[in-house]
């Protein structure tokens, strides 16, 4: 399984709330019927703590496929362009991560 | 539940091959014990894509807590203190967030 982190940070003027609003009311449901998707979940940023002092990300959109080829096939078709459209429509940064998952405990 | 996203870069000079063997080697054995811990999860960078072109983290930590109290008291514990103080000291850059899991597939 390969895990996809989406790192995301409000646009400029937005509250933090106006932007969890958009990702929950709007924004995932471009994204639960990408072919492939195993698995989906938004982490919302509620506090943080960094030895930096660099603003954090308002939140982290996890998504699960079957592997590397999968994950291309989603973001490559008409679902996933728009996906990726609308996000990158409404976000000042984005960072994305494609991981493999260890569990520990 | 509260979820705890730590973000990590590998130090100047490291490999991200070496960094990971220390983290799944070394530093878990520092995560695993703390208090009230009741799943942990390490996400390794396979890859990535940004819009902006910036450094990837090397991968992320995922940490679940009852709630903020038992975090808190976690991080305040000897062996809290003792883990973050392992993170810091091999890590470039490291930020850490809060959040709220939200299950939508």
């Amino acid at each position: 399984m390969i895990k996809v982190l989406s790192l995301l940070k409000r646009p400029e003027g937005w509250t933090r709330e106006r932007f969890h609003r958009w990702w929950l009311d709007e924004h995932v449901a471009y994204v639960r019927d990408l072919p492939g998707l195993r698995k989906y979940e938004v982490c919302l940023t509620v506090g943080s703590t960094t030895h930096e002092g660099c603003e954090p990300y308002d939140g982290v959109a996890e998504l699960w496929f079957d592997d590397r080829a999968a994950l291309e096939a989603a973001w490559g078709s008409p679902l996933g362009l728009r996906a990726v459209g609308h996000s990158i429509a409404n976000v000042s940064s984005r960072v994305v991560l494609i991981t493999e998952e260890h569990p520990i405990v």
